[in-house]
């Protein structure tokens, strides 16, 4: 059994991407630049984005945040979107979500550059990783397939369950490791909350991503000797042993499954460290190429 | 057992067409305009292109057919592209594929404007659908996704086999049978030439959409009792018996098959009739709402 490092993987990138910004400044090439665009003052929405200026600022990426308040409209919020998108020093932005209940988020996300969208959101991104054409993946799927190409994991002819059909993490999953490349060329089921007999699919599955955000669902009994486990699931429960006060359980009862397991991903530690990775790379992809990633 | 039957279904659509067209002609609204571009002179394109045209007057459209000579170079044929999508009077209109070598398909379905992408081949049409938002369906999957509304078939919760991943068939249905909503919450499984243990995965499951073209693959002891299959597989086979000196053999060997299904599709009269059905409809839409279908 050998456990996928997310964090390792993560921190090995982000040096590869500093070296790279090293480079580009040391050639008096033009800095990556991320923009980032929160409205309200949501704490996890804060924490996110903070996150990603910090991780910009260490790889030496420019960053740029622009905040409104709650009330902004849905046309001031395009507007403010359609500066960025004009605006040639700005390789990439994200607009943090969720948004006021009053603002459209499609709307909102189909006003964005398709060029600049390194969250990977818009349709077009979508579509054209559909149909396996370059693209800006987002960031919780690029994190796993950089994972699995790091470790080196056959994918081809296997069969791979993904569990839960998020727009942001089961569903491109499960179009990504489908297409016919590696990673990928896998036989894909995606399951969901009208999926019957999930515990069967489990068992035959040679790779299981579970993305269901149901702590501990999958146990030592439900998988296959073998099997490749994921796990995309974080919920925070309170607990008495952290100095925070709760922790962090995984979709899967890690004890149980990774003895029997060939690869598997911790929580925390694993997808997680991967995500903000992905936002960096298609940040510095858009600025080299200003096209898809 | 029960056949679906695309001819039957596919000739009350046009019906229900060609009477709101009247509707409209007689209230003095805008007819709908479908132009096609056809480039040099393939027999199969060119009588695709015939049969859409032919099938537009039945029901009361208007048709534009602009043709080009297969050395067309890409920058005039995108702009007779921009030429369609500026044009208020054409409400929707295809490319005829495939277009010649030195031309990059990807390059003209982007420049054509997603509104009026009938063809529904644009990545902005494929990630919304992908996302469950209002798009352009491609023909064949609208006209399967149809044909199952139609004959109210139940598909939540049971276990869905695709078998092929291409861009126009495969791939398209095993994102929209996997949807939240009817018809659609199938647990889709994609299968594809990498797959191993198709018979294993063909036998466990409810509905089968086999679009291989190997011609009679699927037989009678492949499948389970009750299952429903959907043939879209059309390989063109020599024969004595028919006038034309041809016919048409689906993936499934009907005769062994049908016994055991509770819904199937011929070949031919089954999926073939729903496609141009659903360029048509797309076209409608286009014309009543200038908005995604």
């Amino acid at each position: 059994m050998q456990i996928m490092d997310g964090k390792k993987v993560a921190a090995e990138i982000k040096d590869e991407i500093a070296r790279e910004v090293d480079q580009i400044k040391n050639s008096g090439g033009k800095i990556p630049h991320l923009a980032a665009i929160l409205v309200g003052n949501d704490p996890p929405s804060e924490t996110y984005v903070a996150g990603k200026v910090r991780v910009c600022e260490e790889v030496g990426f420019k960053s740029t945040l622009v905040r409104f308040t709650d009330d902004i409209s849905e046309e001031r919020l395009i507007e403010a979107v359609r500066d960025l998108n004009k605006n040639p020093d700005v390789d990439g932005f994200i607009v943090q979500l969720p948004l006021p209940e009053h603002i459209s988020e499609p709307n909102i996300i189909e006003s964005i550059d398709p060029h600049k969208d390194v969250d990977g959101f818009h349709p077009v991104n979508i579509g054209r990783m559909v149909l396996g054409l370059p693209s800006f993946v987002s960031a919780t799927p690029a994190g796993i397939i950089e994972l699995i190409r790091r470790y080196d994991i056959p994918t081809a002819g296997r069969s791979c369950l993904v569990i839960g059909r998020s727009n942001i993490v089961g569903r491109p999953l499960s179009n990504l490791l489908s297409l016919k490349r590696y990673p990928g060329n896998a036989t894909v089921t995606l399951a969901h909350s009208k999926t019957t007999n999930l515990p069967g699919l489990i068992l035959e599955s040679d790779i299981i991503i579970a993305a269901l955000g149901s702590p501990e669902f999958i146990t030592g009994e439900m998988i296959k000797e073998g099997a490749v486990v994921i796990d995309v699931g974080i919920t925070r429960v309170k607990s008495d042993f952290t100095k925070s006060g709760y922790k962090l359980i995984g979709d899967v009862k890690f004890d149980e499954v990774a003895p029997k397991c060939s690869f598997i991903t911790p929580v925390p530690g694993g997808v997680g460290p991967m995500t903000i990775i992905s936002l960096l790379r298609n940040t510095l992809l858009a600025s080299k190429s200003k096209r898809f990633g």
